[in-house]
């Protein structure tokens, strides 16, 4: 889980019309800064905050004015057939790129069964799963993937040559909640590293590795190092695979060529390269016999007899749907340095935060 | 690793006609035999003994001839968009159903840019890799997977739910080997518990829980328990998500309701689901400029440095390819209690077995 504990809370809404404000005060249109916003704080509401404004607006908004990523928008289709499409996004906001080539993506699919879709020179696409997401309203099942630069070695390397690359898979229930898959090929993510390393805490085994390639529990030689993928060499052939379809079948970044991500590089582009598809149900069965069938497995797993110690058994996507449930109700949880960060950033542009 | 240690060793050659005269005596048509035998063989050869001969040949007679698998070949197309495809397999071979999905795949591919395709009412297909590997021939990146019988437990539960639901990539290159990815979402196979059984050698931590759903590294509890999930929760959800869409959406097996598989039950049909699917290159860049970047990012992962202790790094496949190279060479290791069971195999069915 990426939540933030603690923290001051905030109606989602209020953090969504100023942070729609906000974007617009660096440039970018209306509709896009709608778009945007909107993916962030339902990373928020999920409890992704990690994806939510939380740490990412201030991020986005730095990259706009030193003119690392573009506030206006431009995506060409490069390459289109019946089923695929390849979109240059031109170093634009990584959501609008997606938001495109996922609407292509479920058109296609609603005439030919599947579709698959690639962004090119892209941005930071906030959370694999909201893309996914997108074809659950059409009945569809979703796949969004992306390449990110390097912090994981290949399986007996020391030199960081993979991202985190997540994935996300969104598949369609009926009465049930969607099932909902989002995740990063590395066991943990760096920021939980960090938040060890802060805590001077060991980390678990088969988290890191130090910078020899030495596997670690020390916190802050995890830091200087590497993170592990999940099960070992499995983990390293699955970031493998993503970054090769999402950075070189599109003409992006991939391996070691990232110059530092986000706030780590201020100067130079990202251009990670992004994938999606959406299969349509009804080209293989009828979407409400799927959807019932879904409906009882999902059922049948939480059912099933708990591990000693367990108390219950969640299904993917589960506890993100319950905190995004509580967030709306109780607000989301903003850390107070990060409230002083947007009262700055507020105040600087001229819309005030509305504490 | 999948390989077998030691045996006796046979050129692939004798065993191929061998195996394909075999399967002809129980009731397989020849074109059928030679592409079932291929699928083992090159199994074999690649060192995933596993789903060579083996392993699956005996299961395969001892299936077909109790009725619980179809020597004969029925495959109908259910239903066909323009880039997807449904065969319902009617409990063929699996290969059969297979080897019909993955050239109708690449067919819709070369039109569309990319198809999906799943066989439904199936049987164990062999190796991923080999499926995945058929796009390659034609300059496509190939994907299978299938789900197969409940072996592992969702987070928090002691009940087998999901099968290793493997899957495999394969991406074309040019100078360099292809890639190959292929694995299981479990962290090690059952046959490595039962290996470490056999020599009352502890299991490493992370690879298996016993029966009450708590981890152990005791190999005899392992067997009356689960394999772990890669990743822990994320293994979990990835295992979920193959057996969804193979299972569910083929109408075929899923979760627990799985009789047993191979060996483990000569009463029922399976009745596993397989997917397919191929990303037709030239849709995204020119095939030439893809497969030149895909060489010059193989070199760059191999050349990194290496971890302390590391001799080298492989790319997916690499190995496999080394291994088959090698058995082409020398001959493919028979162990000798398997080399008896070819023996009185092809005494009783009148093909005496080549020593």
């Amino acid at each position: 889980m990426a939540g933030v504990d603690g923290g001051i809370l905030f109606p989602a809404e209020r953090l969504r019309g100023w942070t729609e404000e906000i974007m617009q005060r660096v440039g970018v249109d209306r509709q896009d800064a709608v778009l945007l916003t909107d993916s962030m704080i339902e990373a928020n509401l999920r409890g992704v905050d990690t994806h939510g404004i939380t740490r990412m607006l201030c991020v986005y908004v730095e990259r706009i004015e030193k003119g690392v990523m573009s506030a206006a928008t431009r995506l060409d289709v490069v390459r289109e057939k019946a089923s695929t499409v390849l979109i240059d996004c031109h170093n634009s906001i990584g959501q609008m790129g997606a938001a495109k080539a996922m609407t292509m993506t479920i058109e296609k699919a609603a005439h030919t069964g599947v579709a698959f879709s690639a962004v090119s020179h892209s941005n930071h696409y906030g959370m694999a799963a909201y893309w996914a997401m997108r074809a659950l309203p059409r009945g569809m099942i979703g796949f969004s993937s992306t390449n990110a630069p390097a912090a994981m070695a290949p399986t007996g390397g020391r030199t960081a040559l993979f991202g985190t690359n997540p994935f996300a898979v969104a598949i369609p229930a009926d009465r049930e909640l969607p099932v909902v898959l989002d995740l990063a090929t590395t066991v943990v993510a760096r920021g939980r590293i960090n938040l060890y390393a802060k805590q001077d805490r060991p980390l678990e085994p088969g988290w890191a590795f130090d910078d020899r390639g030495v596997p670690t529990t020390d916190p802050h030689a995890a830091l200087r190092g590497l993170l592990a993928p999940i099960g070992g060499y499995k983990g390293y052939g699955i970031a493998l695979a993503i970054d090769f379809i999402c950075g070189i079948l599109t003409g992006s970044n991939y391996g070691a060529h990232f110059p530092g991500f986000l706030a780590d590089n201020m100067v130079e582009p990202t251009d990670v390269g992004s994938v999606f598809a959406a299969v349509n149900v009804e080209s293989f069965m009828e979407p409400a016999e799927f959807t019932a069938a879904v409906d009882r497995a999902v059922e049948e797993i939480r059912n099933s007899a708990k591990a000693e110690g367990a108390e219950r058994i969640y299904i993917p996507g589960e506890i993100e749907f319950a905190t995004r449930a509580e967030r709306l109700a109780k607000g989301i949880p903003i850390p107070s340095p990060v409230v002083d960060d947007f009262v700055s950033l507020g105040n600087r542009l001229g819309v005030p935060f509305p504490r």
